[in-house]
């Protein structure tokens, strides 16, 4: 019993991590076409949004199958209850993803981002596929220590942010509120991806080591 | 046994309308305190926030304890399930609610709205406190009908969003870049609060008849 508990948890691990893949995949897909104003590539990323949120559904299938199964108590009991939950966080960065291509293809032909604004999208486009490797990571080999360290990369994320937002209501932004809407949303957009990330890295370190971390 | 699960769930339907309560009151007084740059309101709904959380978690230990005394398998399964992701969009929603008090603090003694968009506001919290209501009177009555209505409440968030969108990108808009981008952002939190209440009534639904309603 025990070892078919462990073999559909592991699963389970798998499915997770390959949909931090698909996440990390979209962000990367939808930071491109928003810097390159790439109609065909924020279409695919919209088109492709179906699969995470299915990938979502099987996972939560999975885990329901699990504890009707197996009635897990406890420690396990947590722990398939805590990738219900990942698995929820990792569809949300998938729609914020998404949230990203169509504001992409709302603007096109027109690019949404400014000269003066794109090297910050830029690196919050990486420090999202960073974050999205390092949750798939943690979830293949659940490294505690890596797991923590996502805290630093949304730090970063907050910090860029906010120096975002310096610019944007500074005294030498020069392409009018039409221009600073669309920025605010898509900076709140790579905020909360990183967000969910750190909220599903907690979530791994949960199932590791039986207590969550304390925030901060 | 039958009698004692039911029981439980009753109890935990009773903390999730209880929560929906705590959350409607929430974004009810941050929205005055925004509109009326009323600061110790707005710091008491940043104080009062832990309880939404500290509710959200004595939910999730009923539930886990329901779960693993009862071990409920296929419709008795998925109900608990439902009630934990239920628990989660409420405290999401006090989150919410807590971003808009913040705002109000930030700019405080400055008022963060000007005129010409107050009579949005006001309205978007009315909308949000209805939808709180309803989610309560949903969660005791588990009226299927009245769940559904909820999308009415939703639809006319959507409008007042993208209503209070063209007012800020207006030709007209004299206000500034620095006042679009609060307004912009307050405008995301009412409209996510909206899309959060929703949720929980889908997932009522979900209880009472045992079969997820579609988008739209």
């Amino acid at each position: 019993m025990r070892e078919v508990y462990q073999e559909q948890l592991d699963k389970l691990a798998d499915e997770l991590a390959s949909m931090s893949t698909m996440v990390g995949t979209a962000m990367e897909h939808a930071t491109q076409a928003l810097l390159e104003a790439d109609l065909s590539l924020a279409e695919q990323v919209i088109d492709e949004d179906m699969q995470v949120d299915e990938a979502r559904s099987r996972c939560e299938e999975h885990a329901f199958g699990l504890l009707a199964l197996q009635a897990p108590v406890a420690g396990d009991l947590r722990t398939v209850i805590s990738t219900i939950h990942a698995a929820e966080d990792l569809e949300r960065m998938g729609d914020l993803a998404l949230h990203v291509a169509k504001t992409a293809r709302r603007r096109h032909p027109q690019p949404v981002l400014p000269d003066d604004v794109k090297s910050y999208f830029s690196r919050m486009g990486q420090v999202a596929v960073k974050l999205s490797n390092r949750v798939n990571h943690v979830m293949r080999t659940q490294d505690v220590q890596e797991a923590r360290g996502l805290e630093d990369d949304d730090d970063e994320m907050d910090d860029l942010h906010r120096h975002l937002f310096s610019v944007v209501m500074g005294s030498e932004w020069e392409h009018g509120v039409s221009v600073a809407v669309d920025i605010t949303l898509l900076g709140r957009f790579y905020e909360r991806f990183a967000d969910h990330a750190v909220s599903v890295a907690r979530r791994v370190v949960y199932i590791v080591t039986g207590s969550m971390p304390s925030n901060n």
